[in-house]
């Protein structure tokens, strides 16, 4: 059968566009983060004809697909399952549409197109889509993860900057929703179904986004806050007044800052020799308004003063202006330095931002009794309520091997941020096999059973993707 | 059975929250603007669980509801139909819940909450809710039909400012999905199908919001433009520098402006005795930055003046500044100036920002070659691709009945919005009975049978509402 499937797609995209030889196959199986698996064979096709010849075909035989973009997603859903079975549908190849419209401020695109690309093609017009994040994944991509990014705070995620979505359904059924309108207000907005669903309801072939104008000047700040409530207080105090130009609100906790230092002398340590404080909040403005009508650095400077001044103040115990790309490359070296520390055990945990100080001490006092071996390294976005919670130990200091603490120590720390704090176990990343028994602890039943009943209509044979939202 | 479920309703809700007397049940009876019914009764439950009683006991009885707000709703969805046979389950009382974060900048509500009252509340916080309207809606109106406003080209709709809600289904059972998270990315975002549905699929019993802090400064302006162009070229211009303030962009025609003057004499024409310009922009900024900080009017004045030395800024006639309670009531006395002319016929039309110049124009074209008696008054929200396409005549003008025009005249804009120009017959109304034809007309089958599964899981008997979806 198999055979016959790899005859089939060939007459309909080209012989180089199926990729059966195992050596090709590599790089489509293993994802960035999590997902290993093995495909049965990789189709790449180039247009949406193409993708929904694609899924016709493998609907017909009966063959199961996983769409896959860039593939940079971090919760393993856009690798194939270990069976050997699943066709990788690849829209890398998919990336042609490219269509700005200055005046309506929106850009029209295929949804293999990379980021980077649409960014690029924007700049000539002083635009940026404004989902800022680390990789370069392509927007279909996006939009199935609902990505957020560290400008969240004053943008939104994917949904917030998403007009319009083309989408091709199970068995090849093109579905053209290609909304250029800022209000549409009739009924279902049927591209809220495909937003975040890991592309289990349908493939995204294009989409329509709204962008903005790039800023032209920034201020930036490091500020030592004694405690997590400070820096909620300075987070709230900041934002009544700066709101407009808000951009970015980041905290790295002691334990997650010293680490960048220790393995990166590049990098300078506004602390020196001295311990650093329990939180150190990155505050960012950013503004499309000119220097000469705003004088950002000065703004910034002058309100941090301000808001030292006040009771809640006294909880600040430094104030450091830099150069945005020092501060943030200071923010963007956690990740990768704790991993030198040891073994790490990520979380991409959100909560309400007025409890994020109280969750974090919890976490810390279930963790200091429980499991004293364990650093909590947190830092996080949290001005949108994100948290990294990071675990880190050395193998020589547990009692007990990594695959027994793992699972314990999710289950732990995500029950601790959903039950008792209304939080979340996957911020931003989605869902994905990674947290499929997590989806399955968590989600209310309702969700699940409408989730069910729409992956039943608009997949009723059930052969798109390995996440299971029923 | 109408008795006896007058009966188990008082039991469940007591006497006085069921209303059966024909003179009490008047005010359900009519919309707003459209929709005249006849109820069997009206239910006013304070409680979710009473909303989830009168539910369950309609449901088992086999009757009909349909939910209401503060039924200042403008497309006929929250009145009963003809019949005499529904009951109107009015949220009236439904308005006790009411917290608000501020550090986590949300508000906790139930559904039958008056705007005015949640920002009364907020102001204390220093806090509004975004969505600024004419009416005084209910927050579960607000959702059910997505409200945008005046300050959506800022803030967004009602949908970018959800996070959460609490629905009843329509058998009474009762869906939390109350989520006070910025960030959760963990499959179907259940509230979107309840956000723009009017009630169809369940009833909005609580909600959670994500607030704003209130601008503490506004410029405002009047801008005349020689033509359709002109303006869209100008808030190309503004919205390049001025995004992070530019909070509305309403566009007015020299056919919508002479009435308000003509019928206000206490409004000042700043055109004076001359003739208005084709079009003219009311432009505002607002900030929640201190004028210190930012001389927003100086701003403005700077922007329109290096506009005006611009190529494009040929076309503009005049500048006005002036103070923004000014400038708005000359924009909120256009509808009713209007109604002072003849027959008008409203529209709720939106199309792609770049296109609107150019839909108007064709309109206009339309209307002079077939219907040469009608005048073109339009106005609206450019900024958000919106625009009131409103047409004046009247009777001793028109050579047929108003009967027979305006479902001919309707027709023949909305082919041309919808069909030539990528436009929406409903940009911010909503479906409801009164737009139930267009919803047939224009909607893809696949927006259709997506919405008659939901409606099929959610509300299998079909109790709830009058506008259909499937």
């Amino acid at each position: 059968m198999s055979g016959a499937l790899v005859q089939v797609l060939r007459s309909l995209l080209g012989d180089d566009a199926v990729l059966t030889d195992p050596e090709d196959l590599v790089r489509y199986e293993e994802g960035w983060r999590y997902g290993k698996g093995r495909a049965l064979l990789v189709a790449r096709p180039g247009t949406t004809a193409q993708v929904a010849a694609t899924l016709a075909a493998c609907h017909g035989a009966g063959v199961r697909v996983v769409p896959q973009g860039a593939n940079t997603g971090l919760v393993g859903a856009s690798t194939p399952d270990a069976g050997g079975g699943m066709v990788v549908l690849s829209l890398e190849r998919l990336n042609r549409r490219l269509e700005v419209d200055p005046i309506n401020r929106t850009a029209k695109v295929d949804g293999g197109l990379l980021l980077s690309a649409l960014n690029e093609a924007l700049k000539a017009h002083g635009l940026m889509f404004p989902i800022d994040l680390g990789a370069d994944p392509s927007i279909g991509g996006m939009i199935a993860t609902n990505t957020g990014g560290t400008r969240l705070l004053k943008y939104g995620d994917v949904r917030h900057n998403l007009l319009g979505v083309e989408v091709v359904q199970a068995d090849g059924t093109v579905l053209d929703a290609m909304n250029q309108l800022r209000k549409n207000n009739t009924g279902l907005d049927l591209k809220q179904l495909f937003v975040g669903t890991s592309g289990v309801l349908g493939v995204i072939t294009g989409a329509v986004l709204q962008v903005v104008p790039v800023p032209v000047q920034q201020a930036t700040a490091l500020v030592g806050c004694a405690s997590g409530e400070a820096a909620l207080l300075l987070l709230r105090s900041l934002e009544r007044d700066l709101a407009d130009v808000f951009t970015a609100f980041e905290v790295i906790s002691a334990q997650a800052l010293k680490p960048v230092f220790a393995h990166h002398e590049g990098l300078r340590n506004p602390y020196g020799a001295a311990e650093p404080p329990a939180y150190t909040a990155l505050v960012e403005l950013a503004s499309t308004l000119p220097a000469a009508a705003l004088d950002l650095p000065g703004l910034l400077e002058e309100r941090l003063g301000a808001f030292l001044e006040t009771e809640a103040g006294e909880a600040i115990t430094d104030v450091f202006m830099g150069r945005a790309e020092d501060l943030w490359a200071i923010r963007h070296h956690v990740s990768e330095s704790l991993r030198q520390e040891g073994k790490v055990l990520a979380f991409d945990i959100s909560v309400p931002r007025s409890r994020m100080a109280a969750f974090t001490e919890a976490a810390r006092a279930l963790l200091a009794s429980d499991y004293p071996f364990v650093r909590c390294c947190d830092f996080g976005h949290w001005g949108d309520g994100g948290t990294h919670l990071n675990l880190v130990w050395t193998e020589a200091g547990a009692p007990r091997p990594a695959s027994e603490l793992v699972p314990e120590l999710q289950q732990r720390i995500y029950d601790l941020a959903v039950k008792d704090f209304d939080g979340s176990y996957s911020a931003e990343h989605g869902v994905g096999p990674h947290n499929q028994r997590f989806y399955e602890a968590y989600t209310p039943l309702s969700v699940r059973s409408v989730s069910g009943a729409l992956k039943r209509h608009l997949d009723p044979e059930g052969i798109l993707g390995t996440t299971r939202l029923d």
